[in-house]
């Protein structure tokens, strides 16, 4: 365990010519965990200090919680301060004597701006137990930059009270300047989004706007970003390929990726992590509070991913590569991209579809979803999909991105933090069978007509499967009632890619005045979905894809 | 159901030029049902006769257990004649008497050979309850012929003990001549393999035992047969390869095929039905009572089919051919053989290993398996992988065979028999993530040692996926342990066609005298099993693959 997080932990800083501090992770605020390397020695101390700093934020979402317990002369005693300011009346600190109290025996301190605080005391109360420890001895700042959950007063204020000194002023200025927030420049979003975590921006539609449409509109489509949208420009982007053990890398402009022969498919994505909130209702997991619109269907335009390949010099019959890694654009704040791979026969597949894609619905791919490039990997894992692709790597191993290796795995419901080994479960590619009640939605009243209530929703399966069958019952499988397919797309298994929308008409008992209404969906390989979330829980929260149940109540 | 019933027992009885009588159905007996029909008048009172004999030899079993039960002065009464032989102190009776006594008030007779016995004082303790009345007014003859369980002295012994009378000779060889067993070549199977049902052969292994080996040996193999299995000869073999749309077909002799390049493979097989037993429990269903060792993994050597197929003139990017469907050398009484098909784009890919074997686990396939020529489709139902494959045909269909399109097909819970359409749901092709215990069996006593239970069985999944985890239980779920993998290919999804056998010790309460393990299986696109039968039970019984569930008693 404390070797996972020792190296999701080492951070460095450096990122185009601007130093800038970015902090992901921690499970207890299900944010995203990245992984950094060190690259020089004077980056060292700045590293120590950010590595507390990780869940230093986290401290602070539990102090909002905590506020309740503070008292009215405590909060006034701070009231008219500002966080972090300098007090005159405490000693002064420098950063190494900071990070000299990482340990419960010589005491736990933060920092905050100007100010240290030694937050010992908060430690047993911390939910994540002893993983706040690796706050210890640095600042909380980073973290509260890209979670603006933090800019709250109560946090703040709890913070003060466990103030104990200040920070040595030069090296203050010297961190403070580090901390540009690195989200600057993302790109507008449409208001009826509803965001998981605003940095990075993650956000879906609501469940009933989602199924309007068997097409998601580009501004509509859900959001999963690990990172800062980069801001890549058509004219200067170039795609380097390179195949292991090949000297000379080939690069491909925009354009010239243009002049190669065109596809375009109808295709889903979905984001690992969908419906994790039904998950969560079970069982705390790391990860962000999905609802079941982490999904969207579209059409991409591109060039298949083979043809690029091979026109890069890749023989298709070589069977001394095994994987296809990709690297995107969005980086962390030591410069590591965003990456992931794919199993090579998938990538040189003709029924494969996958797709260099530059269009999105017939419109150049929105920043937000990857342009100028973006690698469609139909029925694989959002994951997979990587957006604003700058590399692509053939290779004879798998991505060694943090986002490959030690995270998108599904473990056993009884794994845990302290006995999960990710080297022991796959990453997650193709995705099972999953479906969603999208109208009603849960708690909402319902209009019964004719004794029957209107059930919509969608069903979708990975790998290229179709789905045969939806089964909806309200009363708790005693009759299931097969739903009607209102749009399913024509294209035959192994290349079905995309959703189905479907919707059925079930009779209500005439005395009921609430149902749960739960849906199954069987696909082209009969594979259907497993039951309860109970037994197919995991600790990060993905391949949520139990029945679906939606409670409702029901209006005459 | 009487109509259903109605349609499986009507009888047509002409086979190459010579009458026999076959007698198939009757879900009551859990055995296969065929369909029928009616050629002609002259047959039809043979044809009521035969409907009550099905039953009448299931009576024959119950005589053997009965047999402690008889007087040794009743033994010796008959111990001296032959069965069924004419007894000149009895009456005679023709079959228009022996018809009439059908019911109870009239009293039930039943006829072999030339005896006639009147069987009502035995209905009664028959386990089987009513349906033995099927048998009322008729034959046991056919029945006898396709269960050689009544080669038994007892069970003449005790029939004899209801004798009371002799049917009119005349007719009793003019029903003898009907009567010729089309099961009269049979290939000798180990006494290991416990039948489903005898004619069709269709057998498996005590579950403990498919376990032993990863490699099933091919005496022990599952036998699934749909009819009498041909005696096909090496020499003279032909496959015929037509290409719809073009006049000229190719033949193909056995040595033809084996002087391609070849191809070996390990595959697991597994009939559609596998573990039916547990949705029998639930609720009755349509097809034979196998438990959960209606599967079995060999080597498979042969020539690759889409060698064959382009060999044959099949242009591999023609697009108007959509499936590929065989025929097989087994064929009913009708002359109608048995078929199936596969999608088209299965049969051409490299990586989908579709071969026309010719070795099973190194030699000869045997008879039982297909000899000579049985096509090997990995990952797709055993009802796919045609035996004694005689033709092959490139269709823009599927083939129109009674398994392909009114059989093999998965349904909703409820949908029954008046309301199913076998248009509505797709012939089962990839096979659905599955597991089973094998070791202990159910009911079975296990010694606890070290306060753990070891516990054993296999997991596989379809379309060339994986398993990558079993999940084992004893709680219920309330803790789920993680089997280790006893055996496992090496071979990569999406080409790992062979099971996993699994094993784990899993901690039982000290104070339980009994437990009821669990196991489910995750395959490599995460798919895993649903958890309870009843929400994926379906009037056919296929496609049984929910947590396999195995009550056992506990030793100290």
């Amino acid at each position: 365990m404390y070797r996972i997080l020792q190296r999701f932990t080492t951070i460095e800083i450096k990122r185009r010519g601007v130093q800038a501090i970015q902090c992901c992770g921690l499970h207890e605020l299900n944010k995203e965990q990245h992984n950094f390397s060190n690259e020089n020695k004077s980056f060292k101390r700045t590293r120590n200090i950010l590595l507390g700093a990780v869940v230093g934020g986290c401290i602070g979402y539990y102090f909002i919680e905590k506020s309740k317990l503070v008292s009215a002369e405590e909060i006034k005693k701070y009231n008219n301060d500002e966080p972090g300011s300098f007090k005159e009346d405490l000693p002064v600190y420098n950063l190494e004597d900071i990070s000299s109290h990482a340990t419960r025996d010589k005491r736990i301190w933060v920092t905050y701006k100007e100010g240290v605080y030694d937050i010992t005391n908060f430690i047993d109360t911390h939910p994540g137990g002893d993983q706040i420890l690796l706050a210890a001895g640095s600042s909380v700042e980073p973290f509260w930059l890209l979670y603006s959950i933090h800019e709250n007063p109560h946090v703040y204020k709890i913070l003060e009270s466990y103030r104990i000194g200040n920070l040595n002023k030069d090296e203050c200025n010297n961190l403070t300047k580090d901390m540009t927030d690195p989200y600057f420049n993302e790109p507008k979003r449409h208001n009826a989004l509803k965001p998981a975590s605003k940095k990075p921006f993650n956000a879906e539609l609501p469940p009933e706007l989602l199924i309007q449409s068997f097409i998601t509109p580009n501004e509509l489509f859900y959001v999963r970003n690990h990172l800062p949208v980069p801001d890549l420009k058509a004219e200067t982007y170039e795609l380097e390929i390179e195949i292991e053990g090949v000297k000379k890398t080939k690069s491909f402009r925009l354009e010239d990726l243009k002049k190669l022969p065109k596809k375009t498919i109808t295709a889903t994505i979905m984001c690992a992590g969908n419906r994790r909130s039904d998950m969560i209702k079970h069982k705390p997991v790391k990860g962000l509070n999905w609802g079941p619109a982490a999904i969207g269907t579209a059409t991409w335009t591109g060039v298949p991913l083979r043809d690029v390949l091979i026109s890069a010099g890749l023989k298709e019959d070589d069977d001394k590569f095994k994987h296809v890694q990709f690297e995107g654009g969005d980086s962390d704040v030591t410069g590591k991209m965003y990456g992931a791979s794919i199993p090579i026969w998938r990538a040189l597949d003709k029924r494969g579809d996958v797709l260099l894609a530059y269009e999105m619905n017939g419109v150049p791919i929105p920043r937000d979803h990857g342009f100028p490039i973006r690698v469609i990997v139909p029925g694989v894992v959002g994951a997979r999909n990587v957006k604003w692709l700058e590399k692509i790597t053939v290779s004879d191993k798998e991505s060694d991105s943090h986002w490959q290796q030690n995270d998108y795995k599904g473990f056993s419901p009884s794994t845990d933090w302290d006995t999960v080994d990710f080297t022991k479960s796959p990453a997650i590619q193709e995705l099972p069978v999953i479906s969603a009640i999208c109208q009603p939605s849960e708690g909402s009243t319902v209009k019964v007509e004719q004794d029957k209530i209107t059930v919509k929703g969608y069903a979708w399966s990975g790998g290229g499967h179709k789905i045969v069958r939806v089964d909806v019952t309200v009363d708790g499988g005693k009759s299931w009632h097969v739903a009607n397919f209102e749009h399913q797309d024509a294209a035959l298994p192994p290349q079905h890619w995309a959703w189905t929308i479907w919707t059925v008409k079930i009779p209500v008992d005439k005395k009921s005045k609430n149902v749960e209404i739960w849906a199954k969906a069987v696909d082209s390989s009969y594979n259907t979905q497993p039951e309860s979330v109970e037994n197919i829980w995991n600790l990060r929260g993905v391949l949520s894809n139990a029945y679906h149940k939606v409670k409702v109540n029901l209006k005459r």
